[in-house]
């Protein structure tokens, strides 16, 4: 099964578009190791959730162990449910080509992030691998997201050339676009230029403050809203996670 | 010894600005282990170099034993010689704060590349580290690098902006530009913009075609001078370190 065919599955099954974050941090997590926590929070949402996100750095921080806590984790989340690896990496081709086969072979993701900003050839080693899915940062959820993705060229901000080029590159192989919750009206415009068939990978809800109504309505059913923090240090994880599901619900 | 002071006294002591790249690729390196191989290349050019570059992908591919080999590698490299690990990596802020720490503490690197696409958010955690220094992707050497990275806006390039940025940044924490030596004419540009202060990363020389001897004018003496494929699999790497070492000494 390919990364779409996997994600429509789980999304029907456990009526969810809610992708938890395994944002593990050492100063919030004090009462058990780090796999024994991302192990509860897998048990407590595995029902509730159409996806896990997995971002690389908070692993990275602690070395060789972390590595192996990437792995732990990743083989402990059942395998008919989506794992994103965000890791945003990029480079040029060749090297770009290591960087697809680490997540897609050696750590074998389903989905992955990819900063576009060494344009086509830093994408295209990752489109290589047709059943996974790449998603491309267009506009992202941070405040100075706009210092670089809102510059205008003929009248266009560059987060909307990006998605013209997210609707090529869907193409050659799975792309999907990651848009910030925290930018309603872009995402709405993004959604224009993408079509319906093209996923969004859409942080930003919780913690950073996004929109939810907005968020779902102008993102569509093709969209993955990601919370991490917001849901992981609740102090009930899986009723947080309930809530935020059906809240999404309402505004399907 | 902040990374500048590191830099410039082994740029005297090696007569030198060329980094070698430690780009390890299994398929042209069949008869020895992959750290064998890095010491062989470190013992033959350790009096050669200004500095050694360590592209992350390379390593990332072989999952945890890469993790040791980049690790075992950098042990090996003599403590004087500073060690640019070129991740490219970005995130928002409380994310980018733990990749600075991956590679500024867990790893102890003492320079790091990262991408711009996020604005200052995700430069900032990075610059926190004062010893260090942050080199920003500005003009890649890779053909697409133009698809975003010339985008005009105001009648100027985006890369001109990130320079603009990069003298902004450089106020905050030590910060310098990745440019490829494939693009003299932007290179020279650029360095128009930052001034001789702030240090230019300069891949693209041998087998990605760059003009070395507009890159050694253009880039003036602040310039780090990347070659890796066309050295480390040369038929003798020190004789060719050697070669490229004096060549680009002939244009200072």
């Amino acid at each position: 099964m390919n990364f779409k065919e996997k994600l429509s599955k789980k999304v029907k099954e456990n009526n969810s578009l809610l992708c938890v974050g395994l944002d593990i941090d050492e100063d919030k997590i004090s009462n058990m190791s780090l796999l024994d926590f991302n192990k509860k929070i897998i048990d407590e949402t595995k029902d509730i959730v159409c996806a896990y996100k997995i971002n690389m750095a908070f692993y990275e921080v602690f070395g060789k162990e972390g590595y192996e806590l990437l792995e732990k984790t990743m083989d402990y989340i059942p395998k008919d449910i989506p794992i994103i690896l965000d890791g945003k990496r990029n480079d040029i081709g060749n090297t770009a080509e290591k960087y697809a086969k680490s997540i897609f072979e050696t750590l074998n993701a389903d989905a992955t992030t990819v900063n576009p900003y060494l344009g086509s050839d830093g994408i295209k080693p990752f489109l290589k691998y047709k059943d996974k899915c790449s998603f491309i940062l267009c506009r992202t959820s941070n405040t100075s997201a706009k210092e670089l993705q809102n510059i205008k060229s003929n009248g266009k901000p560059l987060y909307e050339s990006i998605a013209e080029k997210i609707k090529d590159w869907n193409k050659i192989g799975c792309c999907g676009a990651v848009v910030g919750a925290t930018y309603p009206e872009e995402l709405k415009k993004i959604r224009e230029i993408l079509g319906n068939d093209i996923p969004i990978l859409l942080p930003g809800i919780g913690k950073q403050g996004g929109d939810l109504e907005k968020s779902v309505k102008y993102g569509g059913e093709n969209t993955i809203i990601v919370s991490a923090r917001g849901i992981i240090y609740a102090k009930n994880p899986r009723e947080e996670a309930v809530r935020l599901r059906d809240e999404i619900n309402k505004f399907r």
